[in-house]
């Protein structure tokens, strides 16, 4: 094996590990009760369980583990977050914003359930989060705890997702430059990608002024992320993704592509996973799957 | 000016109060930004600002005050705790699940705006409430923090007012009995009021195990105010309620009316509110808002 595919093969187990440990994490966190309140929870573990790449939780305890932070905690407070990035999948899906009818390979919630069952289960999801995130399992210290959520609220709420989310919103989105789209995607997907470094970061005690180097790896990828989404969604395959893909297109919305051209997109992605490596060369060997995970994240088919 | 007549007056002054100190939180926690999330921002301040009783808020400060609590640390809880109830409001109302026009005596979120933007706004304002109790105005105690969060995020979830929604939405919810009824409205809108005495109760760094008798008053008056808001359903005026009425009787749905009849109810609700005030003797006057506050919430007419 050379060393192409034994990073191959380590990045393979860590997403591999994520995707089961956060679908346990799921199912521990949401019993279907025996009351009629059982519909909400299956719907919730309808959306929450099975098929998501689990990029979020993978970021968090990748950079929790480099700090010595117990697996327990890590994915835990990894759950908090895909339950954040599952609600606002949910409420983007919904026929009143994005109106899809796949997600992760079969039907969005509100198709399989209904729009009121599928705008609760998200509502539901979104509270979940911020619960987790006082759990002893998580920290036993109040101030991880106050921490870790107020860096994941500041990333969900208006000032991050949401806000992300009304600039994409906005009539003039059509019209928006290269300067205009990259701060809409720092809001609407780098917020959250940053939080699940930063939140690695608060449960290993890393002091706020030595997380420099992991926020600006974060800011990279979080930038090569959307690019590659942009990529994806001009000319993937619709089966692999799981979705419906040239949304962008269709609605002529200015993404990365239209703005640069999709082989300009690719190496301009390609260049920010080498920067966001770069970021970490201090940590060699630690952040290993980090840099993996970003080389990854371009070259995703889903 | 009788004894009844001041305290008439006390809550009255109460009530203005909180108010107008909610309405200007609000206003300072949303400033439209320049760029194109200005619509988000406004239609959050359109929903937030104005209107409201603000009974959640004035319950948090009635308790803080009662152990000294500065009023600002207050107000500020105050407002997270009022952020989630008006994002439930806008989701309650939307097409999907009540399908209201009318809130608080102007049209709904999404008829001033669009169905999506309500979405997005209640989310907003959902994540905004957990942002605001990591505010060091609120507490520059992280334990505090933290013990606020758990609280508003078990009140507001699954096993609180997002669950109730659930068992309200269910499709046997036509069937249910008075013992049924009772905990989805204790979940429903009984969860939150009960969180609401007992933030104040943390800000107030009342031990766990002293924090019976109010949370005892808590559950007694919101039960009270449930079947108020029936009656008020059933017998009410649309105008000074600001709201559509008649809708239970319309959809044939079970309620503390339909099941204990109006004279039942009422003599219900008003045993409740005795009740409640009964927990609180033992701290005399120092309850007294609370306990004018329960009184209003069975005699109010909007």
């Amino acid at each position: 094996m050379d060393f192409v595919d034994s990073k191959g093969a380590r990045l393979h187990m860590a997403l591999a590990t994520i995707q089961t440990d956060i679908d346990e994490a799921f199912d521990r966190l949401l019993p279907v009760p025996d009351d009629t309140r059982a519909r909400l929870f299956e719907a919730m573990r309808y959306a929450a369980i099975g098929g998501g790449k689990r990029v979020r939780p993978l970021l968090l305890c990748a950079t929790a583990t480099m700090f010595n932070v117990s697996r327990e905690a890590a994915v835990l407070a990894g759950a908090a977050l895909e339950s954040i990035h599952v609600y606002s999948l949910i409420h983007d899906d919904l026929p009143c914003m994005d109106d899809d009818d796949m997600r992760r390979g079969k039907p969005t919630l509100h198709k399989a359930y209904d729009e009121a069952t599928a705008v609760l289960a998200g509502d539901a999801l979104h509270a979940l989060a911020f619960e987790i995130l006082t759990f002893e399992d998580v920290s036993a210290d109040p101030f991880v705890q106050a921490q870790l959520t107020r860096c994941l609220a500041l990333a969900s709420g208006m000032g991050g997702m949401a806000g992300g989310q009304a600039m994409d919103m906005a009539a003039d989105s059509a019209t928006y430059d290269l300067h205009t789209i990259t701060r809409l995607q720092q809001l609407k997907t780098g917020a959250l990608l940053t939080a699940s470094v930063e939140m690695g970061a608060i449960l290993g005690r890393l002091p706020h002024d030595s997380r420099g180097p992991l926020l600006n790896y974060a800011r990279d990828i979080g930038l090569a992320f959307q690019i590659a989404d942009d990529l994806l969604d001009h000319e993937g395959d619709e089966e692999k993704a799981g979705k419906a893909l040239r949304k962008d297109d269709e609605q002529g919305k200015q993404t990365f592509v239209t703005l640069m051209g999709a082989d300009g997109a690719r190496s301009q992605a390609r260049a920010l996973v080498e920067q966001a490596c770069g970021h970490l060369a201090h940590y060699g060997e630690d952040a290993g799957v980090l840099c993996d995970l970003a080389r990854y994240i371009v070259e995703r088919d889903r």
